[in-house]
């Protein structure tokens, strides 16, 4: 068969470990899903869609955004007050269905493939990105940060890892797995850094609205000067919970948008069209996030205390998200403990090697799965009892 | 701004000449969206897709073929029973969330880009799949069909065109625009140049439902020696005419399946999950897709007679679909022409040249748009009347 060998090359997450789980016993901690697989999305979004259906909202939703009215008049509203961007619809929105392909093309359009064309991704960070830019045909420089920095960025690794070949850098803010909310002052570093090399940043912010202890959360976008050579992507699964509806926007200046309404409308058509007055609906009263909010807190204390524990485990607080970024190194390898806690506590968690080179010795455990939050509880007891039982690594 | 600048190219079908259509008299045979754009979909379609949404089905749809188990069993009993095809649902089938995206994946794991790999695209065609292959960096090459022929393939044409850079051909059957259904004949002797020149083939069969006349219409897997090269995308916007579920599927081999796996989910991940119970109760009931056929029918007739009734316009009988491809060339060129039932006749139909360079001389009529049967009717006179008023050129 003649096809591409590179695609060949092409790996994904291995989940067949987690067949091993006893299904009926198996507490699974792995997934960005909230609540999964419980119900979780509040009437008035599930009315909104359905109505929309009632309503015969069923064919091409191809206005020049590649949004319905409703959703774009909202994303306006909800960009201004959220984030603080001021954005003309017409010409710097698109309306995407999701943000890995929102991701893969903001990426792509800065690239040219089989070029020598370089991406730095902040390693750990967002496998698919890491992907994306592989099968792009481009590199993937990773750019290392640290857990005793808490995971910011540290302008050094940058400048070392920059080269006349850099086209863009991506980033996931807050971290996802890291969960680092970047503070201001790195941010503002990072924009000198762009500029002095003339760069362009993908940034996706999938998790903005869980965001802990009143940290300030800055839309990359809005610093001064970064308007220009950003390309923001933005989720409603993560935050909103609204993974199944497959919706996401990007907000970049207009020549971008300009090429993004040929180029990616061409690879993927336009979005789900009921689904847009759901997500509409969602941005219109999203205070159930804040109910999710509360419930993440909780969990987000008991485990970070719970993990702490753990001789030889270290995490640190959760600044954004619903999972842990959990230090094991001093007890084995990701896969080994992950493996372990298969077969000993029946629990899944992902293995860090899935988020870059840097993931070693790391495991991300979500705390955002299940509504029953004593199950939730019982996963993370057993994970203790299980690590518990590991001796620390010479 | 450091952009890829082969992007900047792009162009996509300029939509604003149909601005000038006054809002209140215009009608417009364009989309290949059914009835567009009044509601159309069947009670228990969209009763089915609310039904998810009340049972909470909007978690990802994360199963084997990321499709919901629903789902995935209607296709290998549709695919059974309407194309002849055996699938095994966890090695040989993808859902996706587009027919474009299927195509363009499709095509895309055949070529090696920026390589010198050349796509074979028949010649009034799919336009997206022209500009598909100059976004991955591969070179489409054009083969002629000609009105005289129906439209079908000639394999000296095919012969003309293969080099040792050829990686695949794509067709669209039934042809879009020119709406040929391919004999077996000709189906056959493609097989044999396929084998002959060890190419793969990427089958769009978005159109498979609305095929006229008792035409024998042919699934080209189900050739012998065709399913392993074949890459098969089926839509469910055209004939089922859920074009704002964006809910497609793929049947390949797989090696080829296992890679989109990977690949295809990078890209765009799952698609949406209640929308797939949508389909699923299209595809267990599609007898409303007979009633469509009926008046497509009805239309169909009407439209040829009359267009074929204006001096120096041609038509053929459509063959499948619900469009005409009108040869217009006698009075001018396909955007003269366009401009001309825009100004003249308020009525908005596709210029020849959207499908490829042979495409010039042309017009795409849809006939499957708006419910109100006199109002298409009112349009087919008024173009009649419109393109009576020309002159043939000398």
């Amino acid at each position: 068969m003649r096809i591409d060998e590179n695609w060949l090359k092409l790996k994904s997450p291995d989940f067949s470990a987690y067949n091993a789980l006893d299904p009926e016993k198996k507490l699974m901690l792995v997934g960005a899903d909230p609540f999964f697989p419980d119900p979780c999305i509040p009437d008035h979004v599930i009315n909104a869609t359905k109505r929309a259906l009632d309503e015969g909202k069923t064919h091409y939703a191809l206005d020049n955004s590649y949004a319905v009215p409703e959703l774009k008049e909202v994303l306006v509203q909800k960009l201004r007050d959220f984030n603080g961007l001021d954005v003309d619809p017409e010409h710097e929105l698109i309306v995407v269905p999701s943000s890995a392909f929102g991701l893969y093309v903001g990426i792509r359009i800065c690239v040219r493939p089989h070029h020598g064309d370089e991406v730095l991704n902040i390693d750990p960070g967002f496998a698919e990105n890491f992907n994306d830019v592989y099968q792009m045909g481009a590199i993937s420089v990773s750019v290392p940060t640290y857990m005793e920095d808490g995971f910011q960025l540290r302008m050094e690794e940058l400048e070392k890892k920059v080269t006349p070949q850099t086209r863009c850098l991506v980033l996931t803010h807050p971290n996802n797995p890291t969960t680092t909310v970047y503070s201001r002052e790195v941010l503002e570093e990072l924009g000198k850094f762009l500029v002095k090399h003339d760069l362009m940043v993908i940034v996706d912010q999938s998790f903005e609205r869980s965001i802990y202890d009143d940290k300030e959360y800055i839309t990359f976008a809005t610093l001064p000067g970064m308007r220009e050579r950003t390309i923001s992507v933005f989720g409603t699964s993560k935050d909103l919970g609204l993974t199944g509806f497959r919706v996401a926007y990007m907000v970049a200046p207009k020549p971008i948008i300009d090429i993004l309404k040929v180029a990616a409308f061409n690879y993927v058509g336009p979005t789900n069209t009921f689904a847009q007055y759901g997500v509409a609906a969602a941005y219109k009263d999203p205070s159930y996030v804040d109910d999710w909010n509360k419930i993440y807190e909780y969990r987000r204390k008991f485990g970070y205390e719970k993990l702490n524990g753990i001789p030889g485990v270290e995490v640190l607080m959760p600044e954004g998200g619903f999972f842990f970024w959990v230090n094991v190194s001093k007890l084995g390898t990701s896969i080994e403990i992950r493996d372990h806690l298969i077969h000993d506590a029946n629990v899944g968690v992902s293995p860090g090697t899935w988020f870059g080179s840097n993931g070693e010795g790391f495991l991300r455990i979500m705390y955002g799965t299940m509504k029953d939050t004593s199950k939730y509880e019982e996963a993370i007891l057993r994970i203790v009892q299980s690590l518990n039982k590991l001796p620390l690594k010479a």
